[in-house]
């Protein structure tokens, strides 16, 4: 006898915008207007005590979960936010927001300067972390919530979650970085670095203005070839393509005789018809700057802190390698800040956050439930 | 009371050639002429029974030791090769050549066709390490050399190294391989072909026509720096640079903010000047393609060897990891060869068998002294 499994019925969202004026970032410069492209999951409680904010990697979105109206794949996190999930949609209002630099809705090089009429490209502010944060407690604020129930994210968003308990420790009660550092190492900035030249190597990139013209394609895609390798484990990519040849095999020099290659091509190709090339730079520089701590030790950052942490690495992930998590755990310690710490065994590398999520679920769905019982 | 030390003499070496020809490559094809480039450094003894072929790795050339007229560098592997040291010359005659494919000297895609007067460009036949291997075969029999005390090299090197075992087992007394692999895994391939797609991505590069015109500088340069940064480790990076900003800043966008960004493209920069790009790819694929045990277990290869073996690996070395190795030496134990194994402690990753040869140079001496104490 076989059960027959209804499929879970499809929930859509549509993307929201909030915007606000004269904003000056770190370096003093000001943006005439901001947009913040948001979504929201589940409803905010009364008291508005259940909210949840998400924060996205380097090259995510505010789609964080369930599907929007026409396509085929859910947001990026789905399997982590939703009914039942993790980050469970009974009983936390979840949002997610582009980061300001971005190219998914939210003011970034690719959006209309109004002074000029045309795209910012390089004329764009070099934005830090710290204005993504700052730009989002502008719409916490509009959305009436003073205090979050939780922020989480993995990677960059794991680095906003940092700068959001330095930045505004009072309006977090807990917070769940995931896979990330409270700076860069030489190593991260060098694979970043690549990334750039790449893309500043192309002569369609133009110094940044080929909004009109043809997008730096050839740049974009091997930047993206490059982090996806960093993205993965030695071991996944063994797993998933061995050393396996492509069956299509072309007749000119060097073509992808591998499959790894193919998919990597592959992974190049699709990520430049959803990604802007300036916001990359932009995006990958702002990581490279970030140092949470500001030079200093980091428990001297997490003195006051009364938010509650949960820190979480990955075994295969050598981009975030677990010492760097260990770095804050060791901070909120060295400052008494509650913290509890798990290094997953997981083999997808970097991108065990996003596709590996069994552990990772319940380590969250447990640590949200202690936060506070009486919030929700 | 000081001593004076007198700076070691420097001892000069000028680069040989041997031609010979009507080449048949592993796919079928036939170069008309083959030049091979090398050095030899110390004296053949009467019984030409003292020869130690040295093997260079991906973007080296025949230049292993002493000083060009003219230069202030040594050779690539002076710290290795010379009076007293680990390839000690008052004992043994060590040669070195260049690779077909490569260009420094040996035949390849940047040579002159003799059947065009041009350059072959893509012309050129895909070459193997095998190729490259028994092209070296033939400079060996002219050198009058029925027996090479040792065969030893890293990175590609080492590749040659297993690849002389299995192809011309009568003719090896010793081989050392070091950081190296049977054959590459699907993140060397991917990193391999993010140089290649780098440097094709590069609309100077001209599928490869570049010759009379303009060099893929850009391109080029990018592949580069995504192979330094393997070649490191994250610890010598961070030793080396940590987050150190460069004292001179420029205003551009996108400048190099940290040491470690201007560091990769002055490497970047240096590298476009002596090494070609079409030879970049032809090498890089044929590390690739590379599999000493053509799909079998290497152990069925290694079968028949008489050969000892020094397997050398650097426990901070995450390109060529130390696993691959051990398979070396596996296979070894399998078929009842004799393998000694070390995986040295060293900081510089997979550069260590290049910059930290302190404990290497000890082991090769112990390991060369006892392959045969008759031969010299």
């Amino acid at each position: 006898m076989s059960t027959v499994h209804s499929p879970p019925e499809k929930v859509f969202v549509t993307a929201q915008n909030f915007s606000f004026e004269n904003f000056t970032v770190e370096n003093g410069e000001i943006l005439p207007v901001v947009n913040i492209a948001f979504e929201t999951y589940g409803k905010l409680n009364e008291r508005r005590s259940n909210a949840i904010l998400i924060q996205h990697a380097f090259s995510g979105d505010a789609h964080a979960a369930f599907f929007h109206e026409g396509e085929h794949r859910p947001g990026w996190w789905d399997n982590m936010i939703g009914p039942g999930k993790a980050f469970d949609t009974d009983r936390y209002f979840v949002i997610c927001s582009n980061v300001i630099g971005g190219c998914a809705g939210s003011t970034g090089p690719s959006s209309l300067n109004p002074l000029t009429g045309k795209q910012y490209a390089l004329e764009f502010p070099q934005i830090t972390i710290k204005d993504m944060v700052t730009a989002q407690k502008r719409l916490i604020d509009h959305l009436g919530i003073e205090k979050l129930y939780c922020v989480a994210g993995g990677s960059m968003g794991g680095m906003q979650v940092l700068q959001w308990l330095v930045s505004f420790p009072e309006a977090v009660l807990s917070a769940i970085p995931i896979a990330t550092t409270a700076r860069h190492s030489p190593q991260q900035i060098a694979f970043n670095e690549v990334g750039r030249q790449a893309i500043m190597a192309d002569p369609k990139w133009n110094s940044g203005n080929y909004y009109e013209l043809e997008i730096p394609r050839s740049g974009l895609s091997v930047a993206r070839m490059v982090g996806h390798i960093t993205y993965m484990s030695e071991k996944s990519m063994a797993e998933k393509f061995g050393r396996r040849t492509k069956s299509e095999q072309d007749s000119t020099k060097f073509h992808a005789d591998f499959e790894v290659e193919g998919y990597l091509r592959n992974r190049g190709d699709f990520f430049v018809r959803r990604f802007d090339a300036n916001s990359y730079l932009y995006i990958s520089k702002a990581m490279d700057l970030f140092d949470v701590s500001e030079g200093r030790h980091l428990s001297e950052k997490f003195y006051s802190l009364e938010a509650k942490l949960l820190v979480l690495a990955f075994k295969s992930d050598w981009l975030y390698p677990a010492y760097q998590s260990l770095e804050i755990v060791s901070a909120c310690k060295i400052s008494g800040v509650p913290v509890t710490y798990v290094e997953i065994e997981a083999n997808y590398g970097h991108d065990s956050f996003l596709v590996e999520t069994q552990r990772q679920s319940q380590l969250v769905r447990h640590f949200l439930s202690r936060v506070d019982e009486t919030a929700y």
